[in-house]
């Protein structure tokens, strides 16, 4: 198959919001200089339309301007340039690069590699990939081990490194410190496997669904909670168990209500919460006394330090 | 003047809340174990009544069971008792102890050292130094210079503390940076000495009186500005001047919409707001996005580290 030429492969398109994908035959165009073209595996959101969706994923280097061809390698859809004030910043990763095209889901100048039947198609988060192939920018690029599963590294795209990084980069937690996930999705259970990396002494999982606490503990949750399963706040059933709070909540849901359990269930004087889970255009309502009693609430996107 | 018997003085006390304070002729006992009875000199707030106001003091130790008689001392509404998990913690120095009795107005025995007509006087915040003398416990006095002039470093019971020790115990403002103060009174002034001493780069004043900004100046203050002079949002105005925003704002004005507005004038990715204006009650609205993006939002208590 050609390098340079135009690849016609199948794709998961959203057409509009709300309306089911469909399996469409399109077109991907060679890379432009800075990008790379790779021959996607797996996994995906949503907001131009049409849409190739997928941002979690790993891949193989079809064609390149920089990278080799055949590099097993994950897509991001947060770069590194390595130039700008934040990747030259020691308090932060997240590069500026591309920003505004990532989350207007096209690449740095302004267009999609993606088209069908001659129509731009977008690409989820400058990924897009929900496609046998794609095109994505080479600074948004991870090389990885030749031997790597790409059917299980995929996740390293979103899910794993967005929950262990919220853990080790962005809370910092400490050894023998006690932590609360809230939410025990792959962000959640990626959190847990990032407070055992720091060696917490407990961590406590919180899920309304208890089918998910299996899995958890082998993860290395020490222990689980269903808030269902009591009368009081999840946050008052943490403050009782751990004598006054844990020293760092993660929430892994998404929901402004977890959000602020988290937060008020975390120790005053030192306790941290770090939001984890993305939720848009909505609002946490924080209890003032909380905060001025020495609480911090942080976020993190894609697990980076911030 | 005898040291072990009751002394009759002088103390501003309040009776119900929202009547003006009465200068009454008050009863002092001599101090338990472990109390220091302190002259005072200066200094205000409200609970429970009668209360003998002021916590924000500098005074002579009067007598003692520990610390010696004469000695200059500035008494603290927070104590340090150097035992507590908090005290021994490298996180903070928000010691436990007395801290529901502080809170009550109380000492350890949850009874008030002084007494009107036979009827006890609650002691603001365990400390009382509206009185002409006052009784505290020893883990709540700092010892200072013999020179040290009383009507000056009283301000260290409370203002300068709080606001110097958000900027560089809470904040950890760094060199180079740029911070917003918000409110220019004493916990504002203090909280520009620290960004001076701290040695950022950019220290902006926000007030909406713009005879404080001279005073501000003079502490350190690089620049002034008076949200009443903009059509803009106090937030958008210092997100252009900084282009995008300051690395630190300190909030120390006490309402939950200027809170929001500190918070909402961060730089995204490593933004930290520390809120040190006191609220009761109140909650502040956080939109999710703008902590997903990497701010972080936090609060002090008297200064300290948390």
């Amino acid at each position: 198959m050609s390098t340079t030429g135009v690849i016609r492969c199948k794709a998961a398109v959203a057409w509009e919001p709300g309306k089911p994908l469909t399996i469409e035959d399109v077109e991907v165009a060679p890379p432009k200089v800075h990008e790379v073209r790779i021959k996607e595996y797996l996994t995906g959101q949503f907001r131009q339309f049409p849409l190739v969706l997928g941002h979690e994923a790993a891949g193989i280097v079809e064609s390149v301007t920089k990278c080799s061809q055949g590099d097993k390698v994950i897509p991001l859809f947060l770069p590194q340039c390595g130039e700008c004030e934040r990747c030259l910043s020691p308090k932060t990763n997240r590069c500026r690069k591309n920003w505004a095209n990532t989350q207007a889901s096209v690449m740095a100048d302004g267009t999609s590699r993606i088209s069908y039947k001659g129509q731009q198609v977008y690409q989820f988060l400058g990924v897009g990939s929900f496609s046998q192939y794609t095109v994505v920018p080479d600074t948004s690029l991870a090389k990885i081990r030749s031997d790597a599963p790409l059917d299980k590294v995929c996740l390293l795209g979103c899910g794993v490194s967005t929950g262990y990084g919220a853990v080790v980069k962005a809370a910092k937690v400490e050894e023998r410190s006690s932590c609360a996930v809230f939410g025990l999705g792959a962000d959640g259970l990626a959190a847990i496997m990032g407070c055992q990396a720091a060696k917490a002494s407990r961590i406590i999982g919180v899920d309304v669904n208890p089918e998910r606490f299996e899995k958890a503990r082998l993860f290395g949750a020490t222990e689980c909670v269903n808030p269902n399963d009591h009368a009081k706040t999840i946050q008052e059933v943490l403050l009782d168990i751990t004598s006054g709070g844990v020293d760092y909540a993660l929430e892994c849901v998404g929901s402004p209500v977890v959000m602020n359990s988290a937060f008020e269930s975390t120790r005053d004087a030192w306790g941290t919460c770090v939001i984890v889970g993305w939720s848009e255009s909505e609002a946490i309502n924080i209890k003032v006394e909380k905060i001025l009693m020495g609480r911090t609430l942080k976020g993190t996107y894609f697990g980076v330090e911030e």
